[in-house]
C-alpha cells in the first residue's frame, strides 16, 4: 500500500503472555515492534502486556482494534493448551476457528511424518484469516482486518514481521533528534518548558542520565516536520550552550 | 499490614513513557515488579505502556485503580515539562495538586543553594498523597489510596519500592516449580492439556526452547496450593519420562 503522507497511522501491541506478568522472562517483543513501525511511519500509541484469558484477550483486541489503525499480538498461537490467541481473536471478530487448509498444507509438509494434532492446532485459524509467512519454523501468523497475530518467540515474531511490514501503510514517518549535554535535567527545565510551549507541534522529551558521576540529561525533538526538527532542534542546541555546554547532536533517538 | 491468607491479591503497572513507546529505551520496570510482587504474595494482572499525555494516564489509572488492589505507575514525575503523571493522578482522584510541604523540605535540604523551581515541582503530590522515600536521590514517589506513583529510573523506582514493599498487604504467595526436558512442545501437548484440565486450578504454562540444537520445552507449573503444586509437578514430570527424556525439576520459574 503506498503511504498516506497526511495522516498520523497509530498502533497497539497486545503481548499475551503469563510469562512476562509472572516475571519469568522480559519481554523482548515491544521495543522490536516500536522501532519497526516507527521505520514504516506508523506510530506505536500503547501496548498492553495481559494473561492468557480468553475472556482479557477478546476484550483488549477488541478495544484496541477499534482505537487504532493496527493491532499487533504476540504470543499464544502454539500447540499446546495455553495458546489461546486464534480461539480468542475469531470471538473477538465474531467468527468461527476453523482448520486452515493452505496452513495445514504448510505444518504437513514441514513435519512429514511427525505431524500430530497438536502440531495441526497452529493451522486454526479465525474464518476470513490471511495467512503471514513464518519463514523459520513455518506456523504461520495471522491476520484478521487490521489485528496481526504473531508469535511470541522473538526471532520467529521479527522474521515474519519483516516479511509483511512493507504492506502496511504508513503516515508520515516521525522523524527524530537527540541533542546531548551535561547539563543537570532540573537546571535546562525552564528553557525547555518554554521551548515546548512555543512549539507545540513538536514533542520534546527529557531524559536524564548519569555518567562518569556528572549529571547529563539526552533531549529528543520528535516530529514529521523536517523544517520543524531542524528548528526545535536548533533551539534546544542553543539553550544547552547558554547553559554554558556543548551540545551532542544525533540524528534519531540515541543513548548516550 | 498482616497477609490475607484467603484472598488473591491483585496489581497492574502503568509505564508512563513516550521513549519506550518510541523504541528509544526497553522498559525494565515490569519484570523487576512482577518478580518482587509475586514474592510479596501479589499477582500482576495487567501492564500497560501509555504515552505521556493527561487524559490517557488519567482514564488508565481510574479504570486500573477500580480493577486491582494495587497500581503502580512508573515515570513522568521528573522535573521538566513532560513529567505530568502528578498532575494526572490528582485528576484521577478529583483532588488538586499541591506543593507538599514535606517534599519541597527534603528537597530544600538535599539541593541546598541549588535548589529551583524545577526541583521544586517535583514537591508537587496530589492533596492526600502520602509520599514514599527515595533513599538515591531524594525527590519522593507518592501513594494516593491504591496507586503507587514511582519514577522511570529502574535503581531510582526499585529503591523506593524496597523501601515500601513490607507495607503492602499481600495474599497467598503464587508457588511455581519448572519441569524442563528436551521433549518439542508439540510432542507433550496432547499430554499437557490432559493434566490441565484434571487439574484446573493450577495453571500450567508451556515455553519452548532451543538447545544445542535440541528442541526442548519448560513446563510452569503455578499455584497457591503447596500439594497442588506437588501433584501437578510429579504428573508432569511422569508425562516426561513416559516420553523417554528424565526431567530436569527445579523450584521457582527457571529458565533453561
Amino acid at each position: 500500500m503506498s503511504a498516506d503522507a497526511g495522516r498520523v497511522v497509530t498502533a497497539a501491541i497486545v503481548v499475551i503472555g503469563n510469562e512476562v506478568l509472572s516475571g519469568r522472562v522480559e519481554d523482548a517483543n515491544i521495543r522490536f515492534l516500536a522501532r519497526a513501525l516507527k521505520t514504516q511511519g506508523i506510530r506505536l500509541r500503547e501496548a498492553r502486556v495481559i494473561p492468557d484469558v480468553l475472556d482479557k484477550i477478546v476484550a483488549t483486541v477488541n478495544e484496541l482494534r477499534a482505537a487504532h489503525d493496527y493491532v499487533f499480538t504476540t504470543g499464544g498461537i502454539g500447540p499446546t493448551h495455553d495458546d489461546i490467541t486464534a480461539e480468542a481473536v475469531a470471538r473477538a471478530f465474531g467468527v468461527a476457528l476453523e482448520r486452515n487448509a493452505q496452513a495445514a498444507a504448510i505444518l504437513d509438509e514441514y513435519y512429514g511424518d511427525e505431524i500430530n494434532e497438536a502440531r495441526l492446532r497452529m493451522a486454526n485459524v479465525p474464518v476470513g484469516g490471511e495467512l503471514l509467512d513464518n519463514p523459520v519454523s513455518r506456523a504461520p501468523g495471522f491476520r484478521v482486518e487490521n489485528v496481526y497475530v504473531l508469535p511470541g518467540v522473538p526471532r520467529i515474531m521479527q522474521a515474519i514481521f519483516d516479511g509483511f511490514k512493507h504492506r502496511l501503510a504508513g503516515g508520515r514517518p516521525v522523524l527524530s533528534r537527540t541533542i546531548t549535554a551535561f547539563v543537570p535535567e532540573s537546571v535546562a527545565a525552564g528553557g525547555l518548558g518554554a521551548i515546548q510551549q512555543r512549539f507545540p507541534q513538536a514533542e520534546l522529551g527529557s531524559y536524564p542520565y548519569v555518567r562518569n558521576r556528572r549529571f547529563g540529561t539526552a533531549l529528543v525533538v520528535r516530529t514529521e516536520d523536517p523544517s520543524l526538527l531542524d528548528r526545535v532542534s536548533e533551539e534546544v542546541a542553543a539553550l544547552v550552550r547558554s547553559l554554558g555546554e556543548e551540545p551532542q547532536v544525533t540524528d534519531g533517538e540515541s543513548s548516550p
